[in-house]
């Protein structure tokens, strides 16, 4: 394999997109040589040529089989994410799947013993491991700056909730928004997660409601190591996209603020004005989109242990199942029974 | 009455002690009357005389009969605040009750009555309300500047813990720390729990587990007004007192922050570091302490209602009573549940 | 003498009534035992007497010959006050005097020789070297935790000008207001000043320009020890009292930033708003005006130096004189020549 | 002329290779079809063919005459800017010059008369103008939020000092470092250098006091505005690059803090430590590197004027000239005499 990593993307729609434009604009050790869409149509060409993209076309397996390409990118709609990786794994090809890893976890599990049977890489795309500050956050515990780790929080409120339609396809508050926060969670804790216990309110948007679906949770959390951890999430954040993690412990405590535009205080006859966070993920998480194929094509040209596995997506996957089953039900969950549940 | 309101002090402990001096240091619209404790000693006594008060005693009695006391600060081991505020009543002495309001919610609900059928005010100790930082929060959202209550948060860590004797007596990490915060929650979110759920460890201290306690824990909560709540404890923050409350809803987020000793900041090759939080409760309290004084005699004075009340401090404790049903039965109880079993 | 110190206070306008009260209410090892005032009324006789103040006078000889009197505050109009620190020495009472020590060098030293000649203790006003942050700043260089000194900055701003009429007979910016940041850079820098340099403009109020004064004005020091600094002083800050130090050196910095009402923020569609600093000087400084009084009589009982001469008194006056001299004549002073100039 | 602008970069040292690498990566509107170096060898020339550059020579009238370039970004040494600048706009071709405009005062104003005559675009490399934080402040004053400007400081202090070599050649601390300073304060000023008045001390490195040079220095500054102003710079600050900026008004005040490396704080039982600044220009000024090539080429395309002219890097190095004077004469020294005696 060359030291240039060449990647087909399939699926180009909004993050599709970002990958291509910023693997193009800033990753030097990754070239895109294929992106597919079924909806591929000219504009999207046009773009495509423009990033000088060779081949583009409306079948996923035309990059899955195309001799030219070393790693898929999965950045199609959830319910195909296994069947696009088992697909390329099955070509000998490395993966990097958006997350979550489908939507149903028996065949996430599939996909994940067809990247182990065929030897390729399989990354997630949780990219918050790969932000500044949460990295800083997860270096001074690893470091053990903080020593052992007794509670985890994560603040993580959204600038603007999505369309009611949009919710009840996404798989609800759980699976499509704090299941990010499973994740970082789990990162921050350097644990698995045991138990769930979830309380949630319909407070932003009532359609949200009829959909079934909640707008603004809170989880508690118990971990393998002894720690407790806690979530909030909120679809509507006015001020902007509001993303913090502290990891409290023994030894001190590691608190990641967010991040602004600028560090400018107005001090004026009413009050000390500083700057909102930054908008939303494309702008908080722009670097982390990076970093995150730059490692991905590292761990593929140095053979190396991905740093967010299939197996962490399925965790992830299964923590957001039983966050719903505890609201749904009231009581707390524990990751043992949901899995039993499912089968895993 | 007299405009300055003469006030006797059952019990010459810490707190006795602390509301003693800082009457007299700053207090000018109270006067310490008198004071008394079961273990009154020469000590303690030339203590007292030297901050002026004129009666000084063993026996509770002595100042509730006083005819030259109009109010009473009931400061004695817990299990004997409802006797003495009942007996208070009784004399139609106003009554200034510490926290909690009685080991028995039976006892705080008949002192309660008996302060109503006397005509006089009851005041709780819950001094966190009128904290410059908390009170900010609180009146951010009474102006409508953080819109309709979605999230309220509140941290509240001690710099150590007290001993596993201690730990034993005092009702536990939820009635005797995470009081305050089911307190401040109510206040923050303008609204009465509904639900808890209780999480906890033992990370800091093994003794505190044997004694059938927790030193670690997070409680989530629902309210009245559909809000939810999170509170996070531990009994050992090595940095100090970490208090800090947000209120999170439609139109902003009022945050408070830990208050520290200055402001300076020492940039070195190393980091740019800044002062700890101030230690503890003394430090940190140290207004609120006087604060709730002066708004003790000023309800009496101008006859208005008292700002913590004994319901408010009845309502807290039956919350910190389902927190521990909640850890126990490891699922999350309802203030209604937990209100029948108490018989309430 | 008494552990007690007894204090008479000489003058009962706005600075002289801080004091009464501060020590009335705050501090146990001094007492008020009379008070003068060349305008004493009943008004102002009922305050004193409602603080405990047994001797209240037009007479200040009458506090300064007083028998039951160690020590005498000098409050009073700034042309007095060398005359007033003279007599009370003569008397062998111990003497805080407020800033400046004279509208006259020559007076002032008279005064501090006859302190000296008398054996009596002299303290000058700089309350800001008893200010929490101020000397935490001072303890870090002091410590060596910012290695050699290099750069001083001071800045140092009021909420709202003076009238005209009372800067026309204040000495100007440099003498009433920049004395206390000279003091302060001496006491920052560990050394004294050698030259200034002085630019200034009218920018806040025409009538200060009227009267021959600027009401903004920057400030260049050179020190004995080599470091150089820098004051920023205006009449008018609208966001209210801007008092941040800075010092600067082979080790690191150390900065203190404003004080503020609360810690709270509100986070809104607009913006992050936090609180703006304490208003003035009463708030900001309330502590240190405490403080100081407390450090004065506790180097009378110990017998130990004060804390700020009557020298440093002197030498903050000849700089705030030497800055007025660089504004008029365009071009850097000497504190040399300038003490030349005045005959020291 | 094409959308794309096309550029020869002359001079392959530090500053000329950030640019190729920077436009290479990050800037879409242009591209760079040639690179001269007169050192130019086999290293420098695969690193510019990887990065496919066509034009690789040493020669720079290769490009100056190159028909597929359409501006000039001269990278070269100081002594030879305005040479370049002069034989590239008599080719029609744009320039972007690095600072400071030249060594001589009078060829740089040449270069400017030369770029004038022949109707091409003339920038300088000021990239602080294009810093996130500093046109955050310059804004808030430009849309009247901080009213008129009274006061403007600026702190800019290096992590390391340079070589006593470089530093003898570099002009000394005024024209290589503060010249950034006099171009921002005048940028926040809006308004133009009335006079100068330095002071300088030799606290770092002696080495650079035998090169007749300071390390540490303080300039007050008068505008024509009527505000006046300051820098301090150092050539050590040992936690790393600290650049900061403040405006402040009529209204009140706009502040810029240093920029950090994460939002990230470790509280500790010692303190609470957060990230140093920076490391240094690099860092800092990463996105104002790119953007001011960004900003050029829009000039170029749109035919707009450029955001930091000829004349400014005139009037820059003007009054870093007037500042060395002033050192050295020990007196202020105004920027209309200094133009007079450099014959301006």
């Amino acid at each position: 394999m060359s030291k240039v990593v060449r990647i087909g993307i399939i699926g180009a729609g909004r993050i599709g997109k970002l990958h291509a434009e910023n693997i193009t604009k800033f990753v030097k050790s990754v070239e895109v040589v294929g992106i597919s869409d079924v909806l591929m149509n000219e504009q999207m060409e046009a773009w495509a040529k423009g990033l000088g993209i060779r081949v583009v076309t409306k079948e996923a397996m035309d990059l899955i089989k195309h001799p030219d390409i070393d790693a898929i990118m999965v950045c199609s709609s959830t319910a195909t994410h296994a069947d696009y990786t088992i697909a390329a794994a099955k070509e000998g090809k490395h993966i990097f799947c958006e997350k979550p890893i489908d939507l149903s976890v028996k065949k996430g599990l599939e996909a994940i013993k067809a990247a182990k049977a065929h030897k390729v890489k399989l990354q997630l795309g949780f990219n918050r491991r790969f932000d500044h500050n949460f990295r800083q956050v997860r270096e001074l515990t690893k470091t053990g700056k903080v020593g052992d780790v007794h509670i985890v929080k994560i603040t993580s409120r959204d600038p603007a909730p999505p369309t009611a339609a949009y919710a009840a396809v996404s798989g609800g508050i759980f699976l499509d928004m704090m299941i990010h926060d499973f994740d970082m969670a789990r990162y921050q804790a350097g644990s698995e997660i045991v138990s769930v216990h979830a309380t949630g309110a319909v407070l932003v948007d009532p359609e949200i409601g009829k959909a079934g679906d909640v707008d603004t949770a809170i989880v508690t959390l118990t971990f393998a190591n002894g720690a407790i951890g806690v979530i909030d999430n909120s679809r509507k954040a006015v001020y902007g996209y509001d993303q913090r993690v502290e990891v409290f412990g023994s030894k001190g405590c590691a608190k990641a603020e967010n991040d602004t535009p600028s560090t400018v205080t107005l001090s004026t006859v009413e009050h000390v004005a500083a700057d909102k966070p930054l908008y939303f993920f494309l702008e908080r998480y722009k670097d982390a989109f990076v970093d995150e194929v730059v490692s991905f094509a590292q761990a593929i040209v140095e053979d190396t242990d991905v740093l967010v596995s299939g197996e962490d997506g399925l965790e992830d996957m299964v923590a957001a199942l039983a966050a719903g089953k505890s609201l749904k039900e009231g009581k707390p969950v524990t990751i043992a029974e949901m899995k039993k549940e499912l089968g895993l």
